[in-house]
Order: structure tokens, then sequence, then C-alpha cells
């Protein structure tokens, strides 16, 4: 028999998933193993070490519950998940960033000029732009689905008294591919850090507060969709968002609106600022 | 502020756990964040998969219990368990191999020659050696913590009608370093497949046996404690262990003992066959 040791594990674990009709599959278990074992024999990780790992994981899936997915935190918090969205974006589109635990399927829809925020407190801000393709054309009919943190940092989902559908619309773009709504100015939050992650957090010396952002999902016929979020230009954790969501063409800035300025949308509700943020759409894979 | 991109999230990350008074979990941390984000970049990492993993991790932790530790389990088949043996174990002593998930703590103390499996059916063997230090002195006095698999390919503890301490036995070595006892053969069998490290296997076109064996923990004064495994010459599995336990150094061989032979040891069973193994053990670390 073949003799193993801390070399030829490795190629022996690799070998021992035979299934090489998938070549993507056995391509992405090859190169876990490698960093894997790399990883190990690098740090000499002791068996101390490899349990309370371990145990981490497994205190992980016993927090975990459909609407609270402890694994995406770690990746999150690991850079792990902002990472995934660069390798994503696609050059000459708006980049992609994270998606986050608080995102619906079918949401409401609505005309252009809703006021999403109906009777909360806030800042009321007018949130519009373009979105065009990479040729710079506009794109009319894209569909823009936002979801948002309250002025308070909360999401509607997270409170049982409120509707959970509050704060989320789906836009389409109009002729001119142009999108506006009014809604009010999301507050920073923390993530979750009552669990492991928060734990790991805590011992890292590390706050756990996102950046204050609205959330978007753009998607047009022919064009690769994209799911990302907008930033505030001023905010304190811009530059230490937790889950390392933040780019610099992601930072719009809310502009205070004179009380006498002619706003050139029809909407519902005046608006204290506006933001001003154009997306760019790159063409799907053939 | 800063820009991310693909290369530099890296340094970031691993500067957000601004935590070095512990050097060792900065260093854990910071090659973990490497390794973690190498393997993305160097795959490619889509969406789809990255997601796939996760909610794997997810019902990792969905499926285990204090019993069950179905990331122990993903360590063992991923050849983790066994680097990390491998790793730890001291040059010059008998190598480490697999816990395993069923030891219990506080096993039955017997006195040398007993048969730990009265009423059993299997093979019956004698099970003995001496247990040395890396000088080649026998260490008196040395306690063997000794658990096994029944002639079935099942452990006590997995079937709630047996008695969970049956199978197992803690001993000491005599004044010439030996211990010696009887029990039945174990069989081969295989992990727990039905979660989703079985499913993984599947999709590898991977078996889940492991290859037959028994598992003991040495311990004496002044040495190190090794946790570790003695397999059988000409089993089936040694080659393809499901969790990649296996060194040359410990396979044993049952021998046929002779009707008429005269054993050296007082013994409360006579014996089939025999398996001879010697351990040794290396001084603790100052």
């Amino acid at each position: 028999m073949r003799e193993l040791n801390q070399m030829t594990i490795t190629d022996a674990t690799k070998e021992s998933f035979s299934n090489r009709t998938n070549e993507r599959f056995a391509f992405l278990i090859d190169k876990l193993i490698e960093h894997l074992h790399d990883y190990a024999r690098e740090v000499n990780l002791t068996h101390a070490e490899w349990m309370t790992a371990l145990n981490f994981l497994y205190d992980c899936g016993k927090i975990s519950t459909p609407e609270r997915h402890e694994f995406i935190l770690l990746s999150d918090v690991l850079g792990l998940s902002a990472l995934v969205d660069m390798i994503n974006t696609q050059g000459g589109g708006t980049p992609g960033s994270n998606l986050g635990p608080f995102y619906l399927d079918n949401a409401p829809k609505f005309a252009l000029g809703k006021h999403l925020a109906d009777g909360r407190e806030g800042v009321v801000i007018l949130v519009n732009g373009q979105v065009r393709n990479t040729m710079g054309q506009p794109i009319k009919g894209a569909v823009i689905d936002t979801w948002q943190a309250d002025g308070e940092g909360m999401y509607p989902i997270q409170d049982p008294r409120q509707d959970k559908w509050d704060l989320r619309g789906i836009f389409q773009t109009d002729d001119q591919g142009r999108y506006y709504y009014t809604t009010v100015l999301p507050k920073s939050y923390t993530v979750p850090y009552d669990g492991p992650v928060g734990k790991l957090l805590t011992a890292a010396d590390r706050h756990a507060w996102r950046t204050k952002h609205l959330h978007f999902i753009l998607r047009a016929p022919g064009m690769r969709a994209i799911t990302t979020e907008v930033f505030f230009k001023g905010d304190e954790y811009l530059d230490s968002d937790a889950v390392f969501g933040v780019r610099k063409s992601l930072i719009a800035e809310a502009k205070r609106v004179p009380k006498d300025a002619n706003l050139e949308f029809d909407l519902e509700h005046r608006p204290d600022a506006r933001v001003d943020f154009d997306f760019v759409l790159s063409p799907a894979r053939a």
C-alpha cells in the first residue's frame, strides 16, 4: 500500500474524489483540498485549534435558520462575499456589491415618482438617475428592484409589527432610461453579532457596523443582471464597512434640495435632499 | 477613502481583524483570509458556486447534533483530520490517527487479561504488545484507553439496545510495559452518509468505508499522549480508508493461534488469533 505523509495526503485526497466527469466540480474540489491542506501545513495547525474551528462551524450551524444564514455572514466579514462580487463584476458595468440577508423576491411594483416611506420619520430623499449600457445608451424598461433599512437602521422584515413589504419596490425606467422615487435616508446598522461571527468580531476588536446604503438589483433584456448597493458620501463607516461592500464608484451624495427648487420629476412627496446615481449594465455573456 | 479591488481586499480584510495582542490568533486569521481569497481568485468562484458552498455548510449544521458532528466528518473526508494528526505526530513516536466520533471519557478500568467482548459473536483476538519510550525502554503503568466496533461493524453506542460502555476499557501496562486483553475482531463500517457529506461522497463517486480498526489513546507521565488506531493487514479498504487514517506503521496482523499453543498471558478467554502491536511514546514538550 501507499504510505501517506504530510505531503502525499493531499494528492491521495484529491484522487479519492474520483468522479472526473464534471470537470468544474473536480477543479473546485482539487483546489479546495490544496488550499485547505496548505493552510494546515503553513500554520502547523494543532488539534485544539482544529477542534475550535470545527466547533465554530458547528455553532454557526446551530444559530442559523431560514431567516438567518450565519455562514453568509461569516463569508461577509471574511471579505469573501465582496471578493466574489468583484470577481463576477463585468468590466465597464456598475460594480456588484452584497445582496445581504434581507432581499425578498416579488416586491410590489410601482410607477415612477412613488414615495416608498409613507408616514415614516426621516430625511426624505429623491433617488434618481439613468440606466445605460456600456456604450452610454439609455436602457428603457430596465427593472430596478430596491430595498433598504429605515431611518433607524431597521429593515421592516426584522420587526414583526411592520409590513415586511415596506421600503421595497420594483420600478421600470422610462423612455430616457430614467428612474426616480422618494424614500427616507436609511441609517447605518450592525450586522447580527449575538452569534459565533459576533464572537469572532469581538475577539478581533472589530465593529459590526454597515455603512448606510440602499440595495438594488437591476435587470434588462440582453444585459447582465447586477446586485449592488449605493452608499452615502461622508458616512463614518465608509472605510470600515463590516462586510467590505463599498466601492468608490458606488458612493453617491445626498444633496440638500432648496425649498423653492424646481424639480424635473413628477413626485408623490417633496424631497429634502436628492441622490443622483446612474447605473451601467454590461451585455449578458453569450 | 481606499478603493477595494480583487487584490487589495485581502489586506483590507486582514487589517480589519485589528486585535494583534494574540499573535497566534492574528496569524491563523491572516493565513485563513489569504488562502480563502486565493482560492476564490484561483477558481474564479461564481455566485452560484459560492452559494452552493455556503448552503452545504448550512446543511452540515442542520444535521449536526451533540452526537453527530458533520463538520468533523467533513474534515475527515477532506483529509484534513489526518493531516492535523500527521502535523502533530512527534518524531520517533507511534503516529497519531483519527479520534473519530465514538470516544467516551471514563471507560471502565480493567485488569490485564480481561475479555472485552463477553457473549459477542466473532473471531476472538488477543491484543497485546509493549509500550516503550523513544529510547526503547518499557513504560510501566502507561494508560491504554481502547474502544472499537463489534464483529458487525457497529459501535455499541450507536445501538440504543446495547450498553454504550461495551467494547471499551482502560488498562495499565505491567512492570515490563506490556498490555494484553482479548476482544472480537472489529468489522469495517461506513461513515454516516445520509447527510451533506454523504452527498459529497456520492457526487465524487467515493465509497464511505472505513478499514477495520481498533482505537487507542495512550498516556504516561512525562510523555506526549497519543490518539491513534491500529489497522489489520489484508483488509480491502486499507488503501482507500474514507478518512485517510492508515499509516503503514499502524498496520498489525491478526495471526491464527493454534488450538494447542501455549500463551504467555493469563487470559479470561482463549483467543482464535493474536494481534501483536507495540506503541512508542515520545517525551512531552517542555
